[in-house]
């Protein structure tokens, strides 16, 4: 397994059934965990798939229905048991930080850990960013304001080639720097091209995390170029102008964004609870985009 | 099974594990059903136990740690997804109304069903009656104000000797009076024992919740003549000390209170993470009251 992940903790659409628990995932980057949207119960998936509560540090809310959040008062009354310390950042619309602030005030008054509100809006913006990884918003297109999610890995450092790095006598002091792409000037004055000096970085990978939205060939544009997506599919094709009345998308669209943004691999999910088995909706998107998974709870992908 | 039951939908403590969920039970009793506490998971538990969320009425919710009561906002919203009418109450404290109104007013705008509180208060009262049950509250020791539940059945109406009856000619509309315990007057002024014209009423039966409470030996006195009691077994015996500091009880403590109340059966749940089975706490329990059952999730235990 790399060190980018996504774990699916819940799949289904609004009304929990007894096969898919509701929206939620985590990615696992290397020392850290986020979560992205955590619907009821994803304190408990958080415990079956072994993904530990001192890892997250970070929860995204894509909009403010009751699947994609109401498992916050649990997780961080959970948390507060656990002694979780630090910060827990909750990214979210001005009124779901409100609401989930009284929520927690009350059910959770002490709490080891500082919680932290960051205010997004339905609009394009990088709402985190550390050394190796940024986050993005982008509109979707639901029957509340609704963002996705972009996890975009930081162009990553070159590799030194140590043989020519001993050559040349570079200095430790400006290995860094080299390995950010900068040639090397010797004392002589000669410059020395970075291509010389290193191999080329690893690739930089990217998932979009497109939550609850009626088909929109903007959101393959906010998307464009990120290696895996995941897109709701609530319902298979044959449902179209069901899908558009409830803000949702078909399988065959989820796939045809996926086409659209030349993405390598498409993830489906937030199923109506009226599908006994997801095959008819995996057969609807593969059909325009083979490489389609069906998100099932406990599955973890490969994001690099 | 008779027509009074009680559903195990959760027997944990705060932090749910993955071997139970937090509190909920739900009563049976012929028509309605009527949940006690209603801890995260609830909403799918009653489906997985098959428990019509049309069928619910009212949710009587002990006290307002999270455990034993955010399951609600799931479930309300559920039930106004499953176009549920009529009218939901919910019994709780003052405190409790007013956050909870707060989260439905939020994720679930639109309910076809009305939502009502009935408020609470740690003290002796009936809180419910309709013509054949009464419910109780009556006061227990915890960290924050908390009560127990008594689900008491009213006396039931005598069986009429048919043959008496005709004997007799007891007219139609006297005959519920007599079924009710009255002597009858023959046309004459002749007095006819009510003895003699019918047999006796079925027993009535009463399950009582004793939710997280300190061991107190009032708690017996209040329940006192209950049929099946359910008594928090937080911790075993040797735990004494640390189920006082957290205000929880032994399943020893709890076998007290059944034996002081001279129950005919004890429940025993809310259970420490800590244990892997609950043998332990089993064995303290039965010790001291032998009719003692270990609550487990999915279990439905009748009351008469």
């Amino acid at each position: 397994m790399s060190d980018f992940k996504v774990n699916i903790l819940g799949c289904g659409s609004a009304t929990p059934s007894l096969r898919h628990m509701p929206s939620c995932q985590v990615i696992d980057y290397r020392d850290k965990l986020m979560m992205i949207d955590c619907g009821e119960g994803a304190q408990l998936a958080m415990r079956r798939m072994k993904l530990k509560y001192s890892r997250l540090n970070h929860i995204f809310i894509s909009h403010l229905h009751g699947d994609h959040c109401l498992g916050l008062p649990g997780l961080l009354s959970t948390m507060a048991l656990h002694d979780i310390e630090g910060t827990i950042t909750i990214h979210t619309f001005a009124d779901g930080a409100e609401i989930i602030q009284q929520i927690v005030d009350f059910f959770c008054r002490e709490r080891p850990y500082e919680l932290k509100f960051n205010i997004i809006k339905p609009e394009n913006a990088i709402i985190y960013e550390d050394k190796s990884l940024i986050v993005e918003t982008f509109p979707l297109y639901h029957r509340v304001p609704c963002v996705g999610f972009i996890f975009r890995e930081k162009p990553k450092l070159r590799h030194l080639n140590r043989e020519m790095v001993d050559f040349y006598n570079v200095p430790i002091a400006m290995r860094q720097a080299i390995k950010a792409g900068e040639d090397f000037v010797t004392p002589d004055g000669e410059i020395i091209p970075n291509h010389r000096l290193t191999t080329p970085a690893q690739p930089s990978f990217s998932y979009a995390y497109c939550s609850d939205t009626i088909y929109n060939p903007l959101v393959a544009e906010a998307v464009k170029g990120c290696d895996v997506i995941y897109h709701e599919a609530t319902y298979d094709d044959s449902k179209i102008e069901k899908a558009a009345q409830r803000g949702h998308s078909t399988a065959g669209q989820a796939a045809q964004i996926a086409v659209d943004a030349e993405a390598k691999k498409l993830i489906i999910g937030h199923y109506s609870k009226s599908y006994l088995d997801e095959s008819i909706l995996l057969d609807d998107a593969c059909r325009i985009f083979p490489n389609t998974i069906a998100a099932n709870e406990g599955m973890t992908i490969d994001i690099s």
